[in-house]
C-alpha cells in the first residue's frame, strides 16, 4: 500500500527499522540534524502528499530534544500535505508529571498532549502509559498497547516453577494481576511503610513468597531504587530467587549500578527505549515490541478491529 | 505594585536579575531542575494567583531545553491562576526557520508561536525578531523592542569619525539604515555574488568605504562566517578600520576563532544571550538591554503608550 509511510527520528532507530521490516516496507527518507547552534534541522526527502504517515519516536532521554524533533517533524509533515499523522510513541516521556501532586506544579503530560495535537498529530499509538488517564488528555484517538503479554510469554518460555508475581507498590497491582493471570500464578504486594517519622521504611510483603520464584513487574524502571530494595526484601524474607521486569527501561543515574549489586537474577525489559552503551552488562534481557507495534500499525491502517491488541 | 511578578528560568539569569533590579522588585521564587532522567522539574515557590507574570527566558542554545522549560513554566503559571502570562523573550530561537525555503521544510518559528500560545502565553515581549513577520505568527499581542538604539548610542559615545554603516547582506539594509540615521552616517552594502558556479564568491561593496571607519551591523551573529568575510573585504578594499555589532550573539561553532583571526577591531553585542565561558576574550563588548526591557515591562504593565519603545 503506497499510502502507508513509516518515518523515524533519532530516539530509537533500531526499533523503527525493525517495525518497518515487520510491516514489510522501507523506512521513509528523512534527515534529522542540528544546525551549528544546536537547533533541529529536519528534511523530508520524499513526497508524502496524501499519505498516512506513521512517525516513530520515543520521548526518552534527552526528552526535550526528542520531543522537539517530533513536534518539528509533525509540522513539516503537515505542511507537506500528509493525509494523517500517526504518532507512534513506544515510550511517552513526562508521563509521571500527570497531576498536580503539590501546589503550583505543571501537568507536563497534558502539556505534551496539547503540543502534539497543536503541531498536527491526528492519532497517537503508544505502549503502557504510566497512567491510563493520559489517554483522556488527548482529543485525538489514542491506542494503547500492552507490554505484559510480551513479558509474560518470555517468562513462560523459561519454564519457571512455583512463581509469584510481585507488585513493587500499590499502584502496580492491576499490572501484576494481569501478568499473574497469564502465568497462572498468585500475586504479592510490597507494602512500604514508615512506622514513625525519621525511622527507616519497612518493606512489608503482603502475600506468600517463601520458597517461591518471585517476578517483580513495573511499568518504568528509572533509578531502580524501588525495584532493587523490593528484590532484596523478597530474598531476605524467603523467596527462592527474584526476577524483575518492566516495559520501559529508563535506567537513569545509579540504576545499572544498583541492579548489578542487587539480588535480581535477571532483568527483563522491552526495547521501547534503546539501551545505552554499557547498560547491556547487568544481566538485562531486552525483548522486542516491534512485531506488536507493526501489527498495530497495519491494523490501524486497515481500520480493522484492534480490540484484542489494544488496552 | 504587588500584582507585578517577574520570574526567570535557566537561559539568562544575570539579565533577568538586572531587569528585576531596574524595575525595583525581587525576582519571583521558583526552581528549575532536572529529574534523574533529565526531564524538567519546575517548582513555583510563591503564590501568583491573580498576578501579571513576566517570565524572562531566551530560547538560546540549548534551544530545545530552554523552550521546554518555558512551556512547562507557562503551564504551571496557568494552572496556578496567573492573571496574565507575559513571555519576555530577549532572543527568539528558531526565528531563522520562518518560511519554507525548500519543499517539505517545517516552519519552526510558527510552530514555536503555536506552542507558546497553546501552553498559555497571553503576550510576547521580544527584541529584534529575525523577521518582523514572526509577529504575525501569533494571535496574542507581540511587542518588539529594538537593539539599534543601544548599539548606536555606544558607537556615538566612542566619538568615531567618518563612519559608514555596512549591511553584510541585502536582508539587513533596513537595519543598517536605522543605525546610519542615528549616527548621521552613510551606508554601504556587501553584495555577495558567485560569478559562475564553482567559482569563489566575490565580495562586491556597494557604497563608499575608502578611508572610512566601517561599522557592520547584523541582527544575529552565529558562526560569524558572513561578518568576518565582510570585515576582511572592507579592509582589503580600503576601509580604515572595521567594527562589527549585532543584537543577538549566538556565536556557535567556529565563531570566536573566526572573530579572533579577523580584521574586526571590536565586536559589540547585547546580552539577550549570555556569553559562555571563554567567549569574553575576543574583544567583545556586551551592552545591556536590561534598562530597555525593564521600561517595556513597566509600560506594558501600566498599559501606557509604548509607541516610542516598540517597533
Ligand atoms: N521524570 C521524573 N522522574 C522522577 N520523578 C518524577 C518524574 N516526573 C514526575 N515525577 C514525580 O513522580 C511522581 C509521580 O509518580 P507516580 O506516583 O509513580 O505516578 C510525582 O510526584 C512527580 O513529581
Ligand atoms: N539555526 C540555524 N542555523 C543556521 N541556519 C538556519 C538555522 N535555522 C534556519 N536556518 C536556515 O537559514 C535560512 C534562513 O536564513 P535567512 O535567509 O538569514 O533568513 C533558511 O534557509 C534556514 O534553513
Amino acid at each position: 500500500d503506497p499510502s502507508l509511510k513509516v518515518f523515524t527520528l533519532n530516539s530509537n532507530k533500531a526499533l523503527a527499522a525493525e517495525i518497518a521490516q515487520n510491516i514489510g516496507i522501507s523506512l521513509g527518507k528523512n534527515s534529522v540534524m542540528r544546525f551549528s547552534d544546536g537547533e533541529v534541522q529536519i528534511n523530508i526527502e520524499e513526497s508524502i502528499r496524501g499519505c498516512d504517515v506513521y512517525l516513530i519516536q520515543s520521548t526518552s532521554a534527552p526528552a526535550n530534544e526528542h520531543l522537539m524533533e517530533l513536534l518539528i517533524m509533525i509540522d513539516a509533515l503537515k505542511r507537506a500535505s500528509a493525509r494523517t499523522i500517526n504518532v507512534v510513541m513506544p515510550y511517552y516521556g513526562y508521563a509521571r508529571q500527570d497531576r498536580k501532586a503539590r501546589a503550583r506544579e505543571p501537568i507536563t503530560a497534558k502539556l505534551v498532549a496539547n503540543l502534539l495535537e497543536k503541531a498536527g498529530a491526528t492519532r497517537l499509538l503508544t505502549l503502557d502509559l504510566h497512567a491510563t488517564q493520559i489517554q483522556g488528555f488527548f482529543d485525538i484517538p489514542v491506542d494503547q498497547l500492552m507490554g505484559v503479554p510480551i513479558l509474560s510469554t518470555y517468562f513462560e518460555s523459561k519454564g519457571l516453577e512455583d512463581i509469584v508475581v510481585v507488585s513493587p507498590d500499590h499502584g502496580g497491582v492491576v499490572r501484576a494481576r494481569k501478568m499473574a493471570d497469564r502465568l497462572k500464578a498468585p500475586i504479592a504486594i510490597i507494602d512500604k511503610r514508615r512506622p514513625e517519622p525519621n525511622v527507616a521504611e519497612v518493606m512489608n510483603i503482603v502475600g506468600h513468597i517463601e520458597g517461591k520464584t518471585a517476578i517483580i513487574i513495573d511499568d518504568i524502571i528509572d533509578t531502580a531504587g524501588t525495584i532493587t530494595l523490593a528484590a532484596n526484601a523478597l530474598i531476605e524474607q524467603g523467596a527462592k530467587e527474584v526476577y524483575a521486569c518492566c516495559t520501559h527501561p529508563v535506567l537513569s543515574g545509579p540504576a545499572i549500578e544498583r541492579i548489578r549489586h542487587s539480588k535480581i537474577k535477571e532483568l527483563v525489559v522491552t526495547n521501547t527505549i534503546a539501551l545505552k552503551d554499557g547498560q547491556q552488562g547487568a544481566n538485562i534481557t531486552q525483548l522486542s515490541v516491534a512485531p506488536l507495534m507493526a501489527e498495530a500499525i497495519i491494523r490501524v491502517h486497515e481500520d480493522a478491529s484492534v480490540s484484542t491488541l489494544f488496552n
